[in-house]
């Protein structure tokens, strides 16, 4: 999907939820156990439920392998049925390796022709430019890029400061990546707990759409990280999955993620009209 | 597999070579892509020419990702082939996540029950210690941590310097988990490429296990990194990967590989003399 496809879409819709898909067979309704597929089912499920507010879906591959072979099925029945739907679709991986490896990542979460064929890939820093270029090498498909993370663990590393100019980790991430791809192919996670930084980022990287997790059961604020991290072209994409998934372990799970997807979206269209006063 | 039974089994074998399994449908014989399942009888042919000389091996998850839920499956036949060799097995997946996360992918690698269990799997720092620590629970399993890689990339960041104290970052990944875990459960990844550096690396970690990719292919030399890297308990797993797999692309690729891997297993009997010398 392009950026000014992806730009309509939100302004459409009036959304920029991305819907987690971190799909835990221990959490799922217990009737669902019953069936053929429990990982399935419920994604459609939750899919069916809230399509109408959400502009992305990202399936949390660490949750389908988890399930073997089986639950990699799951995924793609999954990825094949959000096909109808003409939403972003994210691979949450974290991949990132050598430059020939890279690529066969990028095979085979990104390739038209590969089992899944999603629009973007969510990827690690750490070994650098030749670990995260061969994931741009596909037309119209995206890298997220791990920048400051909203887990604790964020301030092991991500905060280190460059002896050389004072630059953080994460602010040699975007300045140094920033060079491999353009904003049309590349976005970063951005931590909703990380708040306070939403505008110094917004400085560095002007233009990138933000990925951001943490927003619900991690307890980022979506209200801060809109009054600071918006862009005239909206440049979020706010993460909700548990608080979407497991709103209910019963029967009456699909119909309480469907309101708290609406209300997320309710909130939504009215923080997108903050976008016209923003000059970038 | 326990530290002392991988160092008994280093000593019995004379050898710390681990065969790296990035199988690449690009490159193995022709005659091959006629079978079922080309990916798994490349890698039986590999593995039974060189299980003799070799004490680990080291599927590249990539290179069975790009072919999908198909290549998972020869994966999973790969992973139940080497059980019979009582060989030492590492998923080299770099996963690393929010730590409900990375839980589920210590499941998917690490659980006896799964559809692989591995020894081992790689594991990239970037998130800090809820990333990794998940990976830690599974009893004589072991996390491979990314230090300093082998690649062009790794200058981008693992050397950025920090203002408090100098640590580069490299260093400080490796001081900071090593309270994470033991050497009894955590290695490093450390690139044959980076040679200067294994002098140091072993006076901020004298006994852990250093993965050493980058000998072969990459430009590394075996006997700089045992000069300086290993230990009494030999402390290395030295990989090499397209050296072994690629060494003919023709009818005799196992013969040749076994040529190769046997050349190093006897470069490495010689070398592993060195560590009757060392104090630790």
């Amino acid at each position: 999907m392009t950026r000014s496809a992806l730009i309509s879409k939100i302004f459409e819709k009036k959304t920029f939820l991305c819907v987690g898909l971190d799909t835990d067979l221990t959490k799922i309704p217990k009737h669902l156990l019953n069936t053929e597929d429990p990982i399935f089912e419920f994604n459609k499920a939750i899919i069916d439920a809230t399509h109408r507010y959400a502009i992305a879906y990202k399936p949390n591959l660490a949750f389908y392998e988890a399930s073997g072979i089986k639950g990699l099925q799951s995924l793609r029945k999954t990825t094949d049925y959000l096909k109808q739907f003409d939403v972003f679709t994210i691979a949450d991986a974290k991949r990132g390796d050598i430059g020939n490896t890279s690529a066969q990542y990028a095979t085979a979460f990104l390739s038209p022709d590969g089992d899944f064929n999603f629009d973007a890939i969510t990827v690690a820093p750490y070994m650098g430019e030749d670990s995260v270029k061969p994931f741009l090498t596909y037309p119209n498909k995206w890298v997220i890029l791990l920048a400051l993370t909203s887990n604790k663990g964020a301030f092991d590393f991500q905060f280190l400061k460059d002896e050389k100019n004072g630059q953080f980790l994460f602010e040699k991430v975007l300045e140094t990546s920033k060079q491999w791809g353009t904003p049309e192919n590349m976005m970063y996670v951005i931590g909703a707990t990380q708040a306070d930084w939403f505008m110094k980022i917004r400085q560095w990287i002007p233009n990138n759409f933000l990925l951001v997790p943490g927003v619900g059961a991690q307890g980022g604020s979506l209200q801060e990280v809109c009054k600071y991290g918006m862009t005239k072209d909206c440049g979020l994409l706010i993460n909700a999955s548990r608080s979407i998934l497991y709103a209910s372990d019963g029967l009456d799970f699909a119909e309480k993620a469907e309101e708290e997807a609406k209300n997320m979206q309710q909130e939504m269209a009215e923080l997108l009209e903050l976008c016209k006063h923003k000059s970038s």
